[in-house]
């Protein structure tokens, strides 16, 4: 694996790393961690790389790695760097023959998600996009309860994020982490909506398997002279007739990283809550509500293959984001081996989920700007 | 207290007389149970009244005690028949002295709303209408954290009312509470809107203080021949700025009273769920959360004037429904001896909080019949 | 009913008359309630009662009760006085034929006890003890679930109870409660364990159905010059093999009311906590955890029996106290009516409860008393 | 890092890899992962090691790796065999110049304990035990939270760990896992109290800085042909006068592995449990209970340096596990580069810890295999 963007002092490079990291099936041979050549030497050093691989440039990077003989370059690009400078990358990567795990959202504006889908397949390369919550085995097995009707039709579909974290003018302070992702220009034309809002389609989707058809958006800014969304909520219709609602704030005080999805169909409901995510709550009409946890009882082979160790053992985040990186490697070396890679490990998100995502900031834009038009079709 | 409505087999008369004995203030000395006087006589019998008091009717209810001397005819009249029959015996007791408890909504439309207004006001009777949930301690504590700017100016408020209990098709099973409930020409224009979300409305707007400004509506029924909304989800707008969303569900499925709101403000948030009614979580940006508990360190005198017994000492729906006949009770007898009631006791929704819902909810049926208007204001 | 003590400023008297009034089947109609004659009456003034029943002792209020005619007179008596003066009017009303209630510990000492045994089985009259923590509908739940060998043999009982409000020596600062509950002249021979010990042995044995054989405890005194236990924790052995542990403590600083219980099955376990009272965790050998609720789905009848108001609608502490007097005025209704009581209504705690929970005072206090005996028999 | 054990199919050698990798810092090199040669060469195929790394047994690998230059060879020993081969890979691991981490509990009996207690002080070589339940940073919080008086002092410590896994007797069923923890050839003269036991009293001691210096235990076998103890409970006096229980069962039927801790001081309490492990709650006399949390407010510095991750982003059992190896990777380091390790790094369970573990389970069968004897010093 080599890594663009995450040196020192940044937050999802770290991440990726360790998820990477975790199961010893993948290692992290070069990077370009700045786009200042030195620091990103001296972030290398802090993973043990030699310097000739700590490259000044993604560009450099790529162009080097590509020269080198199969089996000594990297496999792949991970992709950690703010949201507008995922696609030159990206697009370099998959131009060069490099699988790409990128960051979401996809990129910064829908023109550059349609090309990345089109070298993607034209090129036939392995492309994720770390929507990490999807990962979690309780996520798992919510969406295989679904997809076996266990719970009936779905008819109602809660998924909200809270974070208080943007609460203050934080990046007035210069905190690195609230300066790019309150910036049009890095972050796009979505603020909380892009950031976290984009997590909770996703995972509405995924673990309903249906679709948003139309979309009703109120956004807002509550801190004087930010410049993008910290606080919106969305009405949802689905393309099944389920209804629902979507919210997303970083303005919610107190509140930390609480996303958590309910959804109701005619027979039960689900309730999983990223911040206690071994749980997974089944609601049953006129039955008492279920506990599922990781690793306890019957659970689909698509959840158990997501866990590593027994119950009650808790697993987080980390490992969660680990899964995305596992399964990546796992298709990697079944690309490799030339053989087909275990139907529970080929799911990790993709190019069409960042497609999607990004379809989605242009529409709850579009909808949150307007007073007038109540329903937008997405 | 005489009442209307509430015989064998009715659910919230059963909750009224059982709040209005807890606490030895007011007892049952008459009612006008059921429109079949012979049931009528019966279920007083239940109540061990005398069969004189046991009245055919509303009507003869109302004559015959406005005859008995003071001291011995009732002082007040409870109200707990289906929504289209809360007026009219409201009415009448206003305009025959008689001070009145109401179930909650008001009553069938916005014109009969206004009249009770006028009512209230000519005759300047106590009249009371049970939005228990706001008479939960922990409610009251929030409420005055809010006024007391603890939390600073309100930013984010999110109020969900779930229930699963309509998720098939109860009114078809001569379901009693179901039959009306769903019955627009008893119910009122609308369903789980006017049976649960105008509590939640009415939640929102006492603790924060604020007055919703602007809705904007999706509301459906999911039940096939059904005949009004049994799920629902509002955006809305607060007069002061303030964001959020409503929704009130009778199909989702699994869910209890699954009643909870959280409010967000610059420095902290609170949240309050009414089925775990003696805790309220008050969330800090960067302190720790903290579980305000009934009875637990120093809350505010509103708080602990209406909680009995000690922490740790669970109070529940009845006893936050009893504090409204507590107050009521106490007002009256403060009348009675020509006296001020204290101030904490002097809190229990009026009629203008019934007028409020009415208008609540017709702004809420206006914005989701239309598919084009996005904000209806309010 | 009749009641002894409770006047005032009293905790437990007026949670006696909230219960007993709750469901409109008791009326308070006189009362000792203080050992000042005046105060006893300004307290009964409280109450609506007319002078005359408001009596200057339980003496002279059973005597002159005694002589009222049958229907006017009290139909029992109930006794909220502090465990030293439990049993004189005990005594005084079974001998002149008034069932009673009796709040717990049963008396002072098991001499005491025993006469009380002998009197109620002598006179063949009602007498309840107030372990209101046996009448929650879901502590019921669990004892139908253990007698019906829901999950198989028990083999392990943990009951704990701690408190925090003797953490500091309140006894010094004249507060009611804490002094005579750490006096050994009116609370006997135990302090945390006479006062909510008995109420986790009493818990543990109703509903596991089992008997405590032996104990090996270890009582302490944590704050200087209290002159009974304030902390206690007992190892114990029930009489089919079943092992355990339980403690209660009134130091475990920060602490509510926090008695909780979990059983373990060959198949499953058991978990209950008062202070979340309308829950009761079941637990799987390898399935998920389910939630019984007050309310949800197949309870069995002696649960359903004990709730009066839908899923959701949180009940407490006073509903399930209620629930006790309820079944008394069910018991003495039948009785008066010639009738058999529903089998469900004839379970509340009895003498026989009451000398058991002395029988474990005794044995707990010889056993912390002994540091060389390992095992009291029990 | 060269392992000793873990090798396919077991469950607690796969943690200690993951562990291990997650911060980049630790190689796995080599390793003796199977008595069975062949097998140790299939198993490290699975770690991309050499073959020739792989060795046939502990023996081997330590002796070949000796002979290797420095920077080369392994820097440390990790040993995950079952209970009874601890001791003797430690041992020539010591003896080598190898530094060591071990699994727990640190050997099979006190003889062997006290020989690696002479062997690490003779030698001064890094020994790190896996008690990894004292890596979680909210564990740390509460060491430092008692440690600097927050609570007051310590009066009563409740520690228990139910796990349910054991309910049947799964060692008949070829279950690797509860074979030999329930063989007393390979697990030594304690089961559950040696397996988790030991974790119990490790934590207890770690978080309250005080050492138990009494015990009296029930131990129980409840599976027929169980060899032995799945079930037992301990009263617990400290050095400070403060009393306790400890409980550990692996027959509480649905558990899955509940190890929680309460602590209660003068002033308030701690409760942590491992489940849930990202929340400390401080409880407070009179003072609402504080939900301290991973990342959230100001924390200890010895619990942020055990954190990676913001708020809210969930870290688990490996993350735990892995601030173990980190830190041990970070002494190592400081050796290396000849420098002192900073204060809040140099932290984890020592051969100390394993003496005290190794006394503990010595004790726990004196006092549980008697019937008489009340108190063991200890």
């Amino acid at each position: 694996m080599g890594m663009v963007g995450g040196g020192r002092g940044a937050f999802i490079g770290a991440v990726h790393r360790m998820a990477a990291a975790l199961d010893g099936q993948i290692e992290l041979v070069c990077g370009a961690f700045s786009s200042n050549p030195a620091r990103s030497i001296e972030s290398g050093k802090d993973f043990y790389l030699p310097e000739d691989r700590c490259y000044p440039s993604y560009k450099v990077m790529i162009e080097t790695e590509s020269e080198l003989p199969e089996g000594e370059r990297m496999d792949f690009v991970a992709i950690v760097t703010p949201n507008h400078m995922h696609f030159p990358p990206a697009k370099m990567a998959l131009e060069s023959g490099f699988h790409v795990v990128c960051d979401k959202p996809l990129c910064f504006d829908m023109e550059e998600a349609l090309e990345l889908k089109r070298l993607v397949e034209s090129t036939g390369l392995i492309f994720a996009l770390t929507h990490n919550y999807t990962g979690y085995p309780m996520v798992k097995q919510a969406r295989m309860m679904i997809r076996n009707n266990e719970i009936g039709a779905v008819r109602r579909i809660v998924v909200e994020y809270p974070q208080g974290w943007l609460s203050t003018k934080l990046e007035a302070e210069e905190q690195k982490q609230a300066a790019w992702r309150t910036d049009p220009k890095r972050s796009g034309k979505a603020g909380a909506m892009g950031d976290i809002g984009t997590h909770a389609e996703n995972l509405a989707e995924y673990i309903s398997g249906l679709q948003i058809s139309a979309i009703c958006a109120d956004l807002h800014i509550h801190i004087d002279g930010r410049l993008l969304d910290d606080d919106g909520s969305i009405l949802l219709r689905f393309n099944n007739g389920a209804r629902g609602v979507l919210y997303a704030s970083q303005i919610s005080a107190g509140e930390e990283n609480a996303l958590r999805i309910r959804i109701y169909g005619e027979k039960g409901g689900l309730e999983w809550a990223q911040m206690e995510p071994n749980t997974l709550l089944v609601k049953w009409l006129d039955k008492p509500t279920q506990m599922y946890r990781t690793g306890v009882g019957e659970l689909y082979p698509e959840a158990n293959a997501h866990a590593r160790i027994p119950a009650g053992h808790p697993e987080g985040y980390l490992e969660a984001f680990a899964n995305i990186y596992r399964n990546v490697a796992k298709c990697i070396q079944a690309r490799l081996a030339g053989e087909e890679v275990e139907e529970v490990y080929a799911d990790f998100p993709s190019v069409d989920d960042g497609i999607r995502g990004m379809h989605f900031i242009d529409k709850v834009v579009e909808s949150g700007n307007s007073n007038d038009v109540k329903w937008v079709e997405m």
